[in-house]
């Protein structure tokens, strides 16, 4: 048996802890044998001292194993899930998995709910009155039958993160890259999928501002997942800007629809391809990243992946008659541009900041969300823009809230005479 | 208003905390408006990241504020006091208190209790059947008319130090130079002096190991001070052995009045002397150091010394008939040298954990202790001893623990053919 206070002291020295001292901390942590302020003692020296690759691992795995792992065994073939770090207009989810699910490979994915600046793939999918909550077997079922289904986390998958989290947001120990790390791959791995592609967003969108600290989070989430023996690859993504043109529920879901329709193209699109030819590549469903990608946008073509979009509302909705009818806001404002020129720099952050204000997002748990509300972004970076040219289109209840998005939208979009220069749209992959 | 998580943060980044910060800290810690998860997690980050010599100086004052300050006014005079961060058979206070009081220098003193491998003075004044519980009002009386006062620390003594140190020691951020300087210091100006004589031990049986770490100590500490207002000298002083040659309640106590009477010396009295030189020179009782260790030198021959020491045993005792009877162990138990050669080391903290398994120490803090246990040093570093001669004289209840002592003692006490160098007993004085 050990005594917490010599861990702590151990790590606090900068020395590396052994997998059964973890498995003390993680099991102490979840019976609560071991007080919060130990453990919050503990979280800090780890913040300061750092986890070297193998006790990252073994501190996921402890968080994996304080929960229960989902058994997908019943679901025919590999199963593959994604991860995003969270962006703004980032609705690939709903573009991708039932694109890949269309080619015949399963996607079982939980995902989260918007909070702060980001949008949450289980929001998008309430306001176009999708259900979200089922039991392990629900979901079972449903994979079997339609290849594709997306949900809320299970109570019970990777405890251990919650109790930690909830410690590291109230004692300034939330942004120490290995923790971050664990706290992800530990409700991944606890989600029983065989392939994980993750999207690792970089800039002023993202929670990693900097590509070297998007890169270390990449490979520190890798290693973990080559450590537990899963199939990883981690892209990491431009988020210099929102990743699609609408920001907001219901136009998150209206933009993805249009995609899959095939009525609409870029940059939303092309990060889908992207994550999606991992999977299928990962998957074993094709040979190179060449035919993925054919494959991919072949489904969009043959209208196969939107078939598979509404295969998929169909069995997550409670009355569906087989038209998808999107809620639109009461009040549409525009925004103009104040002078002519290029669109040089956003902080994309600030945009999603600027969405909350219309409505469309959160500041705490529980915070009530207008589904409607949003932005619609009309320029991209590198555009070039007459004075008075719509800029933006606002979405919300009232031109009260209009106003106060506006104001953040025009102080964070800079226009200036010269074009800027613009990063890839996939800045690197790790595996 | 700060947001405690903000505070957490920028100490965690390493930036210096303001002393509004510092107040909102200390008094959210008092009044448990900040929860203990986050105290522990900003203790870390303080231990991790350290805290300048202003931070310092404030949380110290914030620690002071905490609670009552001791006002002394009432007694005549420059109050002095002296505190030693603890060491094996350091019983320096009760040799000085009464040599200084005698020079008429009111000395007012909140001692502590012994834990771990170091002896506490109330500890050993109990061992003769002194009382050390005292009101504020009464210590006061007893200061104005015999100008000495030993007692225990006051309920509402610096509280907000209680809180921190009880954290600190079940979260591994115990061996921080700041906040083990404000801690001692908390207490040192809440107790109201006007001059304050730091002893700050190094070497096997002191906190301080090293010299480097003692220097730090007693620099932070004496610009604590300054910044307070108050005078304040602190002397590094070597603790490679046990400084009196008594180890053990009863046996400390014997041992002070054996000086006091003028029939012992070595360098119990030579750091006692030193010492009481600065509450003299401090107190302004006298124009150098010569003149203060001759006065208190004469104190001893003309007896005045005792003499005090006679009425502070008075002063504090329930029935003292004129005459002090100290009791002695059941059991005394003889070890003897294995070898020949020259005491080359010790391990002064083991000793005093040897002193613990006689009896006469405690490990927890309500550990029961044998006032008669304890443990005679016949040799001192650089001695020669032949094979079979006496080292050590254990006292004890029974001889079982004798043996256990003497197993400690034959272990930590090495006999070489080499001659040791030995460090000066005065290593540095920082003022």
């Amino acid at each position: 048996m050990f005594n917490m206070v010599d861990l702590i002291i151990k790590k606090r020295d900068g020395f590396e802890l052994s997998p059964e001292e973890i498995k003390f901390f993680i099991n102490g942590a979840v019976n609560k044998s071991i007080p919060d302020y130990q453990i919050s003692a503990m979280l800090m020296a780890i913040f300061l001292k750092g986890m070297n690759e193998g006790e990252t691992a073994c501190i996921t795995k402890e968080m994996v194993y304080s929960g229960e792992i989902l058994d997908l065994s019943e679901v025919p073939g590999i199963k593959v899930d994604k991860h995003s770090t969270g962006g703004i207009g980032d609705t690939t989810t709903l573009v991708l998995a039932p694109l890949v699910a269309s080619c015949g490979l399963p996607v079982v994915k939980m995902s989260g709910r918007g909070l702060g600046f980001t949008g949450g793939t289980l929001d998008k999918m309430e306001s176009i009155g999708l259900k979200i909550d089922f039991s392990m077997q629900e979901a079972i079922e449903m994979a079997k039958k339609s290849g594709l289904v997306v949900m809320g986390q299970t109570a019970n998958l990777a405890p251990a993160d919650k109790i930690l989290y909830a410690l590291r947001d109230v004692t300034g120990t939330v942004e120490n890259i290995s923790m971050i790390a664990a706290s992800i791959m530990s409700k991944k791995i606890a989600a029983g999928a065989d392939v994980i592609v993750l999207d690792v967003k970089c800039g002023s969108g993202a929670f990693m501002k900097d590509f070297e600290s998007a890169k270390a989070l990449a490979k520190e989430m890798v290693a973990i997942g080559r450590n537990v023996g899963k199939k990883v690859v981690a892209l990491i993504t431009n988020m210099d800007e929102p990743l699609g043109l609408n920001i907001g529920n219901c136009l998150e879901a209206k933009e993805a629809i249009e995609i899959l329709k095939g009525e609409k193209t870029g940059r939303l699109l092309d990060v889908s391809i992207e994550l999606g030819s991992y999977m299928l590549l990962l998957g074993n469903k094709v040979k190179s990243l060449e035919e993925a990608k054919k494959m991919l946008l072949g489904q969009i073509k043959n209208g196969k992946g939107y078939e598979k979009f509404l295969e998929f509302v169909k069995q997550q909705s409670k009355n569906f008659d087989g038209e998808l009818k999107i809620k639109e806001a009461a009040v549409k404002y525009s925004v103009k541009a104040k002078k002519a020129g290029y669109v040089y720099k956003m902080n994309a952050a600030e945009i999603g900041r600027a969405s909350i204000a219309t409505g469309a997002g959160r500041l705490k748990k529980d915070d009530e969300i207008d589904y409607t509300a949003g932005i619609i972004m009309k320029v991209k970076l590198g555009d070039y823009v007459n004075e008075h040219d719509e800029i933006c289109e606002i979405h919300a209840s009232d031109i009260e809230k209009c106003k106060r998005a506006e104001e953040i939208l025009l102080s964070v979009i800079d226009i200036e005479n010269e074009r800027p220069k613009l990063r890839r749209l996939i800045l690197d992959v790790v595996n």
